[in-house]
């Protein structure tokens, strides 16, 4: 399936190494000739975040901000940020990986330590954005855990070879480091994305992985960076369609757009994460009213949160727009489950089919 | 390995079965005998918990309430009990789970449906300490995930094996229906749970699980009851001693309790879920002193908590007693993951022999 694992990890290992050591080069360069060293760090605030039309996620524009040793409130955050390139070299060299919290407390000992967690977590951010490479490219792991992947796949983690088919009722978690999963095979149509475990349950026993043809991913709501990256790949390298299946209310749309067009506050990494053609298959206002469901009213938030939707550019599909709208002028909400109503089957043998008819034919 | 897989949960099938059909069973001999039907409900209140010494776990004590089709009150209660029994022997019958949301989005098909999902739930808890079946036996599943397992443990899941050391990075997860899996093969001396799983990936990166021959269980915070049964099971059947390593805070603290000695809220199935033999084998404030380790100071929440600790029954050992106090003095909490202050590897390296050692020898 395409390039090799080998080939596609100790590329992208190798990569990062020359990055890490060229921004050691650049400071020991400036001092070589003389010059003041100083490091251009793109900017991350909300006047840096471009909607790209074309590639249809946010990315982040061309202003940056200068750090330089000739400024003495500076000095400290180059001297953390050489520290931490050289924390993640020596991750990337051994091949292991740390958390967030775990490089805080190894901070402790470098006598140039962080006031606090934040303080860290914002450096390793702006290491990630400086040399353009994602936190797992240099073995920062997010606590997380990743979704749970169930159905006709056979990946590869190490020399270990992972059957979707075989893993458990509560199938394969996506590891941190999905970067380094190799896929083997897989033989689906199409992969479905539910926003419980409740409903993911629900599909594995009803047997939707059979009846769609389909790999069911449980998201375990707002998917971590590990999950998004899997659903890319998957539709990237598999060619396969990813449809997102989450509640009818404005958190479980935002679950589904974040997967879609990526978020603002990652728009350095949106491109690894991003699956523009994903597709939500979730529960809308106008399925609220097509089969009667059990509703909640709107709250208070809800109205707002779908107000700030409306005005999003990730929302200017006719289509959500319509559907925003309804959701306002009815005021109710629906979750998935609540097709239980007319029994536990319903959802895979009726609701499901004629969704995924509408949107495929 | 003991009892096949096939008699244990056979056999638990039918007992479960068998308590739904006698509780409608006395309903229709009263009718026959034409005396007012009534049910015996067991208290859960507070005044019915009792701290079971022998046991080592809270169990109900023997009061309970009636439930009369003659009080006007309570007949949409004793309708509902017969509606979530038929429900809850539907679904042992047919071999499927639902989760507590889905039975009560179910219910709106009732005429007797409930006012919101915490009466439904409350309701389920009827069920389970009237027949004095767990909520899993009756096909009733928690949304949550089970915890992360990795080692040298072949499990089955219907005709599935699982090796928990082919599972991929994250391990195999633990499946709420953890009473229907059976283990097959488990070659280790201990099971090591940790409360995150920053830590649990740290363990088996650093081989956790070869150098002291343990199975890794990544709780994720406060465990689910599928991994309190799971603890359990590997306790009582496979008789390996299980150490729970948490932070050292008063909720770290009190997950490893709540795994070793039952929660008070769940008393009427303690029986189940309490592993009393359990060590909790995390950072104690003898630790952080010994170690000199990076800390917080403790919050006015945190004393507060620790204050209720000293007074709990199942706090009541001298060593409990003395390093509750102790952290009280010292003012002080740390994390697991503090121990990066000393590299990634010195809490596999250095601290969990030392206090292995401490405990075993």
């Amino acid at each position: 399936m395409g390039k090799t694992k080998k080939d596609r990890i100790s590329q992208r290992k190798e990569t990062t190494l020359n990055k890490l050591k060229g921004l050691g080069q650049t400071i020991i360069d400036d001092v070589h000739e003389k010059k003041i060293p100083s490091l251009k760090i793109p900017s991350r605030g909300t006047s840096n975040l471009v909607y790209d039309k074309d590639k249809r996620y946010y990315v982040l524009g061309d202003r940056y901000g200068k750090r330089s040793l000739g400024n003495v409130k500076q000095i400290r955050k180059i001297g953390q940020m050489m520290y931490v390139s050289n924390f993640c070299k020596n991750l990337v060299q051994i091949e292991k990986t740390a958390t967030l919290r775990e490089m805080y407390y190894v901070s402790e000992g470098w006598g140039m330590s962080f006031a606090n967690q934040q303080e860290s977590n914002v450096l390793a951010e702006d290491l990630e954005v400086t040399i353009s490479s994602s936190r797992e490219d240099l073995g920062l792991m997010p606590e997380e855990d990743g979704a749970s992947v169930y159905g006709n796949i056979i990946l590869k983690e190490g020399d270990v070879e992972i059957n979707g088919l075989r893993s458990g009722k509560s199938g394969y978690t996506i590891s941190p480091t999905i970067d380094e999963v190799e896929f083997i095979d897989c033989d689906v149509k199409r992969v479905i994305a539910v926003e419980t475990m409740g409903m993911f349950h629900r599909m594995v026993q009803e047997k939707a992985h059979d009846k769609f043809d389909t790999i069911i991913v449980g998201l375990k709501g707002q998917p971590a960076r590990a999950t998004r990256r899997f659903l890319k790949r998957v539709n990237q390298e598999l060619k396969l369609p990813v449809y997102i299946c989450n509640d009818g209310d404005p958190w479980g749309f935002h679950i589904a757009m974040v997967i879609i067009s990526g978020s603002a506050k990652l728009a350095h990494v949106n491109h690894d994460l991003a699956t523009p053609d994903a597709k939500f298959l979730g529960v809308t206002a106008t399925d609220i009213v097509k089969y009667d469901l059990p509703t909640d009213n709107l709250k208070e938030i809800d109205v707002l949160r779908l107000k700030e939707l409306l005005k999003d550019p990730r929302y200017k599909d006719k289509i959500w727009q319509l559907e925003i709208k309804k959701m306002l002028k009815i005021g109710k909400k629906a979750e998935q489950q609540a097709f239980s109503k007319y029994g536990l089957e319903y959802v895979v043998d009726t609701y499901f089919p004629e969704k995924l008819d509408a949107i495929e034919n």
